[in-house]
């Protein structure tokens, strides 16, 4: 199987567009990752989108976006897996140049919320949860994170400000990314003083949505210059698992099965023990979630992942730094983009490009991508080549 | 790169299913897809779907359906491509095969049309259109199709019946295919005199949109069985393209490139000429679809395709046998499901399956599953292992 090797990164900020045309921001983004491929010729592109159909009446992306970048005549087309749609668009184009049927896939990653808020927004996201179990009785992806962290604090006993360290670190790394939508830090008292979005779910317990688009070159290793400016970073490990949709079916709440399963698979396939990792890129679309990743993965013994987060264990100089460039809470929730952004932030990491948020020596990452509560789990290990 | 085999196939009935859910359908052709191939375990999952996000309200089938198939644990994502789903499906469980990641994927592609008809269902239909520049202004899927039948007519000075023969070829296989929608054939008179559609198009000119669910079990070679009770069949040629979304965008209106386009692909990619085949499971969601595709693919010469159809160039025993078990026109047309019951259908053929529509001694066979005005074609080459 030939090594595959991420070519070229492409990113927009991410933030609230209201000037920019889903078309124009997914445009953005792929020219970015083209130019800074060297200016290779894609075969493919597999777009990751969640919830276009619904919110901007516009399914069917893979012609419109291809044309949009003037590469009509390739192969083109949409992976959906909620909020995890990044994840399995970059999967998909790591299988297809794998396969050796595909020289250089284009990976792109976009989400629009347009000009329709409130309501209409939670009613499109709820589509991603058991349509006739749970969104017919009102559940919603936030109402189930809610019940999640109510499960986690009384069942761990963790104080009721315990989950505050996931928003502090990740707004502190905001700071120093300029495509990141909330550039500043907050303090404890700005946690705890936030209103409820959903008891016992705080305001920044929660990731924003947002517009973006991030973009990535794939490419096979002997396509890349032998003496290469920058240190090469391949994709060597790549694994997608699901866990039932709803909720009701889980043995257990509070074990995101599928974040320890595919991560497994993929550090196996990698080679790469959990020690070895550099930082974690996880899904932080709550704080919860990002307390029961860690867990999973196994940073953390089971409920100690926030305490764990509150020791500093996941700051950049910590133990396993996480959400690096501010992850989905500070950086922003762009939907089916999100695991993109979180391939070229990896990427940026492994090639010294982070800026002040740069971790020293980084050689190895996981990246992990989340659709609903883990009911779609896409980790991928990335690694400088030696 | 590993040979790909189809090791199993599943299909339900398509119709007007009440009374059955979504995730049924689903669960049902994937059952008989795993019982067809001898009960493999899949660790991928494929789905194809269209509309489900904006008709059902569900997103995120991946995992609602493994959970529903027993599956959890294993990878699964929909994928999207309009008219096309299924036949995208179809390519990410092959390119997944043959990268040896996955040694069996499960592909199921399945629609629904619930309890919303009419205007509700076109809306949804048109936003595998140019949401902005099209469907903005009324543009349907149907629409387009009538202007391009229009153009046909008066270009090629085709007379006013001359697509007929699309229409009775479908229903005329469709009575020997059970899990037909429509299962008898239709005179001249009955295409004549239908009524309009959308001038010039007549109700025997649109495929019925439908409910159904198809799969196929894919597999590495090694893993079958060295003396099959049926003949091995491979998937030989693989190949995606897209041409602009928006029909304002063509060259030329009457040229279905990317029908051309991906069909030279994967017939090159499986060493097949043209004058191999034996069938052709072309993508007839409108009659003019179908003769432009002949066209495209090189069947027929340009404005000629109506011709090689009424002259019985694409009956059963015809120069090239199309629409072999009724086609979208009369089998019924499933939306994103399509791409994969071309897929059984085929294998059926190829496998001598196919009861009193089979073609004598066919061991080659091409289909094409399309979005939109062939603005996304994915076409297969089909073979028995020699």
């Amino acid at each position: 199987m030939t090594a595959v090797i991420v070519a070229g990164i492409g990113q927009t900020p991410v933030g609230e567009h209201w000037e920019i045309s889903l078309r124009d921001l997914a445009r953005d983004a792929m020219r970015e990752a083209i130019r800074d491929s060297g200016g290779m010729q894609p075969q493919s592109l597999f777009v990751g989108n969640m919830l276009a159909p619904s919110l901007s009446n516009q399914a069917h992306l893979g012609p419109l976006l291809a044309d949009h970048a003037h590469l009509t005549g390739i192969e083109a087309v949409t992976l959906e897996a909620a909020g995890a749609s990044g994840g399995a668009a970059l999967r998909q184009g790591y299988l297809a140049v794998a396969s050796g049927m595909v020289d250089v896939a284009l990976v792109v990653g976009v989400e629009k919320f347009p000009d329709r808020i409130g309501a209409e927004v939670e009613t499109a996201l709820a589509t991603t949860t058991d349509s006739d179990f749970e969104a017919v009785q009102g559940l919603t992806p936030t109402a189930q994170a809610a019940m999640l962290m109510q499960r986690y604090l009384h069942e761990h006993k963790v104080p009721a400000d315990g989950l505050a360290g996931f928003a502090l670190i990740a707004h502190a790394n905001a700071e120093g990314n300029p495509n990141a939508m909330f550039r500043k830090s907050i303090k404890l008292e700005s946690y705890v003083q936030a209103p409820f979005v959903n008891e016992p779910l705080r305001q920044f317990d929660v990731a924003p949505i947002a517009d973006g688009a991030a973009a990535v070159v794939l490419a096979r290793a002997e396509l890349l210059p032998k003496d290469p400016r920058r240190p090469l970073v391949r994709i060597a490990g790549s694994a997608s698992t699901v866990d039932t949709l709803s909720l009701h079916d889980r043995r257990d709440l509070l074990q995101f099965e599928c974040c320890r399963l595919s991560s497994e698979k993929a550090l196996k396939q990698a080679g790469v023990p959990l020690e070895s990792l550099d930082f974690f890129e996880y899904h932080d679309a709550y704080s919860i979630y990002a307390a029961l990743a860690l867990e999973a993965v196994g940073f953390a013994e089971p409920g100690l992942g926030w305490k764990f987060a509150a020791d500093g264990g996941i700051s950049l100089s910590g133990r396993i730094p996480a959400a690096t460039m501010g992850g989905l809470k500070a950086r922003g929730f762009p939907g089916g983009a999100t695991g993109v952004y979180q391939a070229v932030e990896a990427t940026m990491q492994l090639q010294a490009r982070a800026g002040v948020n740069q971790i020293k020596d980084a050689k190895c990452g996981l990246i992990q991508s989340i659709g609903g509560p883990a009911s779609t789990v896409i980790s991928h290990v990335l690694q400088t080549v030696a």
